[in-house]
């Protein structure tokens, strides 16, 4: 029997009525072909992760009826990625992968060089919840606004680090550059940025270099896609700086085989 | 003015016409609206990568005639990702990912819960050749033809470390693990084995701990699909073991900037 984990924004607690979107709904019933009483897992980011079990009401609606909290609530590494955006179907793989490698912040980044106008951010934010809820997360990332580089770089959050990778081959190796960071700069919170395909302009590496606490990394000789690039500094930034020391959760296996994807 | 660079079977040295195949010389006139002259780079695994320029025969057909070599050959890791089929379109993704990410083999393998029943060897080879003319690499991986778990064990080659990527959670964090390999475990030759979204059986499991030099690792606390786990693994051992210590590649910007992608 598979059990269905959604996020909500109803707040968690014993014997609350969260109530399911329209869209929840339907997939529970017609999709998932669930009924009365089936068993729910929900988060909100908040509050952990709770069982629930499935009401359905009328054709359209349902609700979900809280009862034990599964997972206590906790938080994400403080991670940001800022990214050029990319054609459709490769901006979807970015937010459903960054979210199952444990970014905060997705935050789209216009550049010079960035050939894509427009940024679907509500379909963004749909992948991030779809990734969350299939990844175990507890939280969701926060999907921002496009903002252009430069205004990116002007209100840039003291303290934040930010990890650029750096095509042009400037920088050393993504592993020598955070293996050699000191302890307080492991445990600050972190930035990547990615650049559009087409490369940074020399105006726009100028200014980000010219950034307090930037660190430029190269990913070795193959040149790779914008999403590729993302992909595996995130990859790298978790194992060597992030939480993947923590375990895996375990989960029982009769739930993680039968888990099926949407 | 773009310049296309493409993978050829044929032998590459000064003055040779390599015949081009019909959907390459397709796509160089009638994509890339290339013309008679145009500006070619050829590479074909074994003698570096080399200036041609189009000639165009007849309708349907077109040559490179080899010029001067850019680049000498150079040997990728050796490094093999054994991974459980995934769906049509998840699949072609590691296919590309990989050959990004610097694999020499490409290995799929089916497992007990290996959802996926056939897989198409001749479409991944064709996302590999893609891949690899888009990322500079100078060979192609080697697309192998699937075979079952319990085969690939038995005749696991002498000397070539396994890197195993453990849901179960059964493995440290793949920084930690890589970190703590001596020297002569750096260089061996090496394979990533990445399960099925339904994780191995527990008969698997034991199989492939009983072998020899088999490294478990854990990909941190979110529950990560197979196609990102592939990649997610692939980027960290590069990063920490292979070739990532060596410089990108310094292309002429107006290369970088006005490559096509197909």
């Amino acid at each position: 029997m598979s059990v269905s984990r959604l996020f909500t924004e109803a707040d968690l607690a014993r014997g609350v009525e969260a109530p399911l979107g329209g869209a929840q709904a339907h997939y529970l019933r017609h999709v998932m072909r669930h009924e009365e009483g089936a068993r729910l897992l929900l988060f909100n980011g908040r509050d952990g992760e709770w069982n629930a079990t499935l009401s359905l009401r009328g054709k359209k609606s349902a609700a979900a009826i809280v009862e034990t909290q599964t997972r206590p609530q906790a938080a994400e590494p403080d991670l940001w990625l800022c990214f050029a955006p990319v054609k459709s179907a490769r901006i979807d793989l970015v937010a459903e992968k960054a979210t199952e490698l444990g970014v905060a912040v997705l935050q789209p980044v216009f550049t010079r060089h960035t050939a894509v106008a427009r940024v679907n951010v509500e379909r963004l934010r749909a992948g991030a919840i779809e990734a969350a809820e299939q990844t175990e997360r507890l939280t969701v990332p926060e999907v921002r606004a496009p903002v252009e580089l430069g205004g990116l770089i002007d209100r840039w959050p003291v303290g934040r680090r930010l990890l650029m990778c750096d095509e042009t081959g400037g920088g050393p190796p993504i592993a020598e550059a955070l293996t050699a960071l000191d302890p307080a700069a492991r445990r600050d919170p972190w930035a990547i940025l990615i650049g559009p395909e087409g490369g940074f302009a020399r105006a726009e590496l100028e200014a980000l270099r010219r950034m307090k606490d930037v660190t430029s990394v190269g990913l070795g000789p193959r040149i790779l896609r914008a999403d590729t690039a993302a992909l595996a500094a995130l990859a790298c930034w978790q194992a060597m700086l992030g939480d993947w020391g923590k375990p895996t959760p375990r989960l029982a296996s009769d739930y993680r085989t039968s888990r099926t994807s949407r």
